[in-house]
């Protein structure tokens, strides 16, 4: 059976990177899509690369009627999901790809977005959209919150490691290198190409940046007490990955163990025989995940990389991971993509 | 049904692009995978991007049992398959992407490979692997000659002009701007990523690439006698990736409706609307071929320009293309896979 | 003796470059720069890679004392150099980087720009600033018209084939790789590191880029005649650079003897030995402009290859070339910087 | 006066870069010019960029006559300037810019190196250069060991607050992002642009990078007793260009305060504002670094990044400063040149 779905916000790059995955998906179909300031254009106007498949013109989120529409994906600007979703039909199921859900205490969504949440009760009942940790909630849930790409990459690495009381919670460091599309389609100087192709640069360092409250939340809540990482992003000339470096107290070995025994049976999540670690160019284009550990020459030091592609394992191919979940479909449906290597 | 599939020198890109093309194909499955240099190797520890997958490990040729394989591909070194092949069973078809079989004419082979071919019975019976053009032959043939890359870029921007007799002969110049991987994985000075990543050059200039070979025998083929096109390929720094501007004389908007009429019900190659061009970035990772065509102030001049992934459409997604014909599968099984972007 | 200048329009990457040359010029010396909307920053705010340098605060144009200035640059979008050339003291010399002068007829300006010239007098008294074959009106000049960065190149290759009337006019193709700088800092989706870093594209393609203008200007004074050749540029993957493979009929040797011959004593233009062409690697970074020629296996072709940076050859590097003429200093001054490579 | 040079293995990268700077500074002439496996070839053809200079032939070491020549530059692979050096007259100052003389413990070499020091004698009166803390004993040395590249950039960074013990000494992590040149010229399928052009990836981790042995030599000299600091490299798709995250515990500001005062009159070491962080783009093509601190979200924790061009302020660059100082020049001739960019 073929579920409808509309996507939001179609003309930004995980709108783009969802068609992409759902061309090949074989239980969804894409009923509508919408971009607010290109309404009337082709979708082949806006990504020609997507000029060979039959879509939908864009529209306005108002013109599209949502009583055919199984299930939306929201991949619009931060602040512009809450009050939409709340106004949606009941029936129609929820991925949100942006950041209005992602936080469960109203408080931190004001001090890291800026603005009072205008839709606190849903924002109750969404679920964290971290897969591979929320899964039987993501089942039954009408509203789910995709995670950031950067909180997706580091809780991967993390989250065994705290769980399993591995790692000093204390001096926890975490250096992400960053393809640049992870900084969305919108213009600004210091992202056209001449600014950024031999560049490298770390930005909203020093704890200014908002994937921090995800982490905050998270990591706190599996550790029963407040958990404050260090988390620096840096910009690199790639388009597409993050490669999480974790500088961590405690024992490599059994760090290692623990992230492959969580992992074993994860279909996107893989840990590397330790000592070996992956690269960005491991998963370009795909959904999955590469993890690897390795010790330090100075004892009980230790090293973990975690690295995926922040439009696809990071955003939309974890949304229609989310998806599939919601609607009863094989959880790897239309993921299995390899990635695209050189 | 699912057939058995050995690809032969899978340490190469074109081998790789075989594996994550075959990765989510319906009907194929890979049964054995040489590298004689890295025999006894994992794929997983030559391509570390396709470790998800459960594959054989590399073997040598020799090692590998024919019996139960219904089609090989041999993506090796120019000359090493004709001899290889003449000595495989004869119920193992045979898909070639080197440069061994696509010249009809043992003395053209001889005189741009530099030695004389050492199979040149099986060099008769071989069938050219442009699909679209050679379609039918190619359903019944056991031994199918992938075309050189450029050479397939080129002909799709001109068979039709030349069959129609739209174009001046004396006068057509092809301009290639070549993504870096066609030049493959082998060790040069000139390859290394500080060479070559803000740098721009010509190769094989003023008529001596090896891809002119195919373009007098098959334009000449097609004008009924001979035709001696210019034609210049460049490096750019960009992994994948074909773009061909064709300087022309004639009637543009005649040449848009040849090659729109032409192409019409082709699932892989797309003619946009006339005075549209194609970029590289439209066709990235994908079994598709872009073209467009414009005219230019000059009364009588046209400019074709076509790109398509030199990799994919170029090399391993045309050979999977011919494999689903031969194996009587769908010819599209396995090629829908979007153009990745950004 | 020391001369002061004043750069306007500093905040875009030719005004940045104007500054890094004079930087270790040994006659020059920065005294007011400008960039409107930018006005009271620091460059150092602009371009943080000249904060070593100790420089003058930016300003609107307006706020220049120019009563201390020998020499401006104007590095301003195009169509504001008019008016204001017009209204600086004539006690000023200026050098436009703009396209404002470059063309001295009126009707081709506004066919071209798509507006009437507002400075119709000042016009007719400016000097076109391709130093090497204007140099002795350079070196009287009050006002000097910067190049096209493509235009420089494609002349540099060209002129002396025309003018000894060693090539075919009617079949004169350029195919340009375009470095990505040539675009300018402004703001537009398309210059965006992730739409740009994997792709290449022509553009302003079939006859309609500006720089024709100045092609049919010179070519045809040079030919006694009217000339219209066909020219293409490409944007690749590079910050900087301008490679052009100029498809040529003629006798290639006698080409590449009367370049050689004409430029043999220039000492920014090389003419590489006979079958050898340049790339784009050889010249970034400098005021060089390398040349070279080869036949074709086609008797009677020619390809002529020329390179240079466009944003220092194409056009800071010329500036400043012409204003050593004009100011009455070594020519080289300042300019021998060697290319950067890797 | 002008002093002659010879650069020895003038085919790497650090040669090139040699020729480059000293293209133009006033008191350097290269009288010779050594790379054994390009021995009679000439630099324009090794280094196409390095065509419009008049350099002498390129020879084995062996041709060499050394008694015009007042320093050699020795850019050979690690290994090849022990014996070398020894066997030079002892009126020929030299500035090694390998790894050879950088350790003083013979013990800590063997370690870090694999094999035996065979001139321990001329290791121990080779001086360390990093020049702005060896600046006195460089004056006066006649063998200079140039410092590794990273090793350079991690202590501009950190000397200070070690000297000063504003620093906690067992929780340094240092996480480095790397331009490709640093991994030289030579052949290895990892360096190729196809491989690396997309990819982020981190080498020698977990503690095994030959430049630790420098790190725990300086520092520990400093702090006077053992630090071992956690550096991790990474390889960025940039060519030149290092960027240092090193994540501290102590107070930022005086951090900050400490290495403002410290450089506050060294002419290529620049501290940036408190809470401005330096990015690679700011310094490539030049001999500065610049340096940059904040502070955390987290009390007690600091940010430190430095960045420099690993050929030239991390190599080259240095090896030409220090050359100034041994030959009695001003120290800056030659280097003022401002970085490039875009």
């Amino acid at each position: 059976m073929t579920h409808s779905v509309a996507i939001l916000g179609a003309s930004g790059y995980t709108g783009a990177e969802l068609v992409r995955i759902i061309a090949t998906h074989p239980g969804l179909r894409i009923a509508a899509l919408s971009a607010d300031r290109k309404a009337g254009q082709q979708m082949a106007d806006v990504f020609p690369h997507l000029r060979h498949l039959d879509l939908p013109v864009l529209t306005t989120i108002a013109e599209i009627d949502f009583s055919g529409i199984d299930l939306v994906f929201a991949a619009l600007p931060h602040g512009l999901s809450q009050a939409l979703v709340r106004d949606l039909p009941a029936s129609v199921k929820v991925v949100d790809l942006g950041a209005d859900f992602r936080l469960r205490d109203p408080a931190e969504y004001e001090k890291w977005y800026g603005a009072p949440h205008v839709a606190t009760e849903l924002q109750k009942t969404a679920v964290y959209g971290l897969t591979e940790f929320y899964r039987d909630d993501i089942r039954g849930a009408r509203l789910v919150a995709g995670t950031g790409c950067n909180a997706a990459t580091v809780q991967f690495a993390l989250r065994p490691l705290i769980s399993e009381k591995l790692v000093d919670l204390e001096s926890i460091i975490c250096d992400l290198k960053n393809g640049i599309s992870g900084a969305g389609r919108s213009l600004k100087e210091n992202m056209l190409f001449a600014e950024r192709s031999t560049d490298v640069a770390g930005y909203s360092q020093g704890g200014k940046h908002r994937h921090l409250g995800e982490f905050d939340q998270e990591f706190s809540l599996l550790a029963g007490r407040p958990v404050r990482i260090v988390f620096t992003p840096h910009l690199v000339p790639v388009n597409r990955g993050i490669l999480a470096s974790c500088y961590l107290r405690g024992d490599p070995r059994a760090m290692h163990a623990a992230l492959a025994d969580r992992y074993a049976d994860e279909p996107f999540l893989h840990v590397m025989p330790f000592g070996q670690l992956p690269s960005m160019g491991m998963v370009q284009g795909s959904n999955f995940c590469q993890i690897g550990v390795t010790g330090d020459r100075v004892e009980g030091r230790a090293l973990v990389v975690a690295t995926l592609d922040n439009l696809n394992k990071g955003s939309s191919g974890q949304a229609v991971q989310n998806a599939n979940l919601m609607l009863g479909l094989e959880e790897t449906a239309g993921l299995m993509l390899a990635p695209v290597f050189p």
